[in-house]
């Protein structure tokens, strides 16, 4: 019965018999192997290979040099073979985060076969470990109520399009009858309705934060904010298509004139308290360009906004009525007095500029927002702790 | 500005900073590419390699020897290098499927790293294509109205622990006000909750039936048949574990006993009809073997029953008192005279012969069922085709 059930398991986890070959194949090694001490140990195995380097954000940054000039790129590390097994142990403990890595083997960039955990960001694949403890405790899973990720469609009449979201509801919605307030948080150029919640960790710091009472319970909309596309590539009937960043209709104007329409249909597919006390909206780069135009915008619809690393660049070249008469908008929307304006950026951050501007003139109009800065620049860790610090701020009364 | 533009963009795509060098680095190449006779060229930029070969379910099978026997194993095909790029292209046109396949590099077995889209059965993650027409056409996203799929979790008090599940609901559940009919489906060994949704193409199969009008409408639910985890790999307090397929709480009667806290928890948070006309059940492998048990235990719950490739193979040492009995409980099953009674099978595999000796039996005593037989095995081709056949043949009044 034994080799009977051995089979069976064989074949059962066969998609064209591939890990058939996984199971009976090679050594068993484990990649990565974060070590009691907080170290962590990357394995290949590659007996053919001649070099072999990780490379990921857990290492100092290089500098590299490229046609648009030197920039800060990853930094590598090489492993060292012993019979066919391919190993590197990082040389100090790591702090908790969120990391993510790939091999390069002979130069090949390649994702770790032993690790099925990966992550797209645009168009790179790379794996992720996580070392917990601190801010990283809220990235993870936790043995707390868990509220429900939806992957839902709404039907643009201003577009003629369905679209696809992303809806995180607290645990406890379905069936406690109460109506919630609702943050509808942003992605960056080359994102889609899936970045948040899966780079940005979004569902595990909400059911994180709502559990220790640190956020209010509440319903998280993740749009897309590309309206090129009606979905993440792969999720439209355009098939199993390349992501890119080169897509024409994400800061013209059509999305923050259509938003209403997303806030329509939230309103009327969830129970949600229907006014700007109970709205909230913020996003990273261009979706905090989006959620700065949109909130001015239509200034009665939200009292929270969030700009994490906002990409307040506005292109002269561009033409559309939401980027005109932006100071008496402005001014619309403060004399208002929108119940938080908050404002966040890296100091290494290459919009770091725009927005000390942006917040001069602010200043100079003696409107008031809120400023967190962090060290470092336009990266996701950055993104997970603005969220980690903006949710705790909303819908308090 | 342009210059500004394109860094922003390098920079808005940073998650550590890879995506910036993807974005300068190497040659433009397309993989997989399908042309327009439906041969695909698959391509791969890897100057230093010796040897290059695709291997996939594309491919004619070849025997492999392994410690337990021959068996069937994937074909592979030599890439062809030129300036650094390899290439393959099929030499006959492909029909219509969802497809399979990674690359060897000296060896090495790797994704396809101009392919982002991958899918992981068990511990194996390959990349994906499609192929379009016939029967695959239901596997495509199309332009149709699209059903909600959540990821959420229930409470069972007998386990005392959280699950995740996932459910489909049809385009229109959420403001229809209507009550629907719910179809478990269960996965096989070494699967989760998320297996039927992505190598199943669950939900595209049920938008596309629903939308042609070949299925009614229906909530499906995808359940976690694993007593040993939460939730697949990943999603757990466990954090970033490696899948396996020695899990101990799977066909041990657990499951089966446990599972009408599933359709109360379903019943509770969702509008069904809560009545054994409302309610299918079906799965594959293991899942068909928990399908038949769950159904039998609970006469009054199910209408009904499909078994895919079920794993009808009672391990004589498991004792549990859903496994005693077997053939009185079949007995009150067919005397209720269930709606429909659905047994599909490959007649190349390796439960065939167990899935023809529960025919015979099921003859034997008069009981009524449906067969369905296909070519091919143990595989994911299989069940697409089982889930396409049983979904129009369900809560038809």
């Amino acid at each position: 019965m034994k080799k009977y059930i051995l089979l069976m398991m064989l074949a059962a986890c066969s998609f064209g018999a591939y890990a058939q070959q996984a199971l009976w194949g090679g050594s068993k090694i484990v990649s990565p192997q974060v070590n009691d001490d907080k170290t962590v140990t990357f394995r290949l195995v590659a007996p053919n290979a001649r070099e072999v380097k990780v490379t990921g954000d857990f290492l100092p940054t290089q500098k590299i040099n490229t046609p648009f000039g030197e920039f800060d790129g990853p930094g590598t590390a090489d492993l060292v073979q012993k019979d066919g097994v391919w190993e590197f142990t990082t040389t100090s403990p790591l702090a908790p985060e969120l990391y993510s890595y790939t091999f390069l083997v002979d130069g090949l960039k390649i994702t770790d076969p032993s690790n099925v955990h990966q992550i797209r960001d645009v168009a790179s694949v790379t794996n992720v470990f996580l070392i917990d403890g601190g801010r990283a405790d809220y990235y993870k899973t936790n043995d707390v109520p868990h509220g429900t990720v939806s992957k839902m469609w709404y039907q643009s009449p201003s577009l003629g399009m369905a679209r696809r979201l992303t809806v995180y509801t607290p645990a406890g919605y379905e069936t406690s009858g109460k109506s919630y307030p609702v943050f509808y948080l942003l992605h960056g150029m080359g994102g889609d309705e899936n970045a948040w919640s899966e780079l940005g960790r979004a569902a595990q710091i909400l059911d994180n934060m709502i559990a220790q009472g640190k956020a209010e319970p509440m319903i998280v909309v993740m749009t897309n904010g590309n309206l090129a596309m009606q979905a993440a590539p792969g999720e439209t009937s355009q098939g199993y298509i390349a992501p890119t960043m080169q897509l024409p209709k994400t800061m013209e104007g059509s999305f923050e004139q259509h938003f209403p329409e997303v806030v329509d249909f939230v309103d009327r597919n969830f129970r949600t308290i229907k006014q700007k006390s109970g709205r909230a909206i913020g996003g990273l780069s261009m979706g905090g360009f989006h959620s700065m135009h949109i909130s001015k915008e239509y200034p009665d619809m939200f009292d929270y906004v969030g700009l994490f690393s906002a990409a307040i660049t506005p292109d002269k070249s561009v033409k559309s009525p939401v980027y005109e008469n932006l100071e008496a908008k402005l001014k619309a929307q403060f004399d208002k007095k929108p119940a938080l304006y908050w404002i966040a950026i890296g100091n290494t951050d290459f919009l770091y500029q725009a927005n000390a501007e942006y917040r001069k003139m602010l200043d100079g109009k003696g409107y008031k927002y809120t400023y967190y800065e962090t060290p470092e620049g336009h990266i996701w860790k950055n993104w997970r702790i603005y969220l980690t610090e903006f949710v705790p701020l909303l819908f308090k009364k």
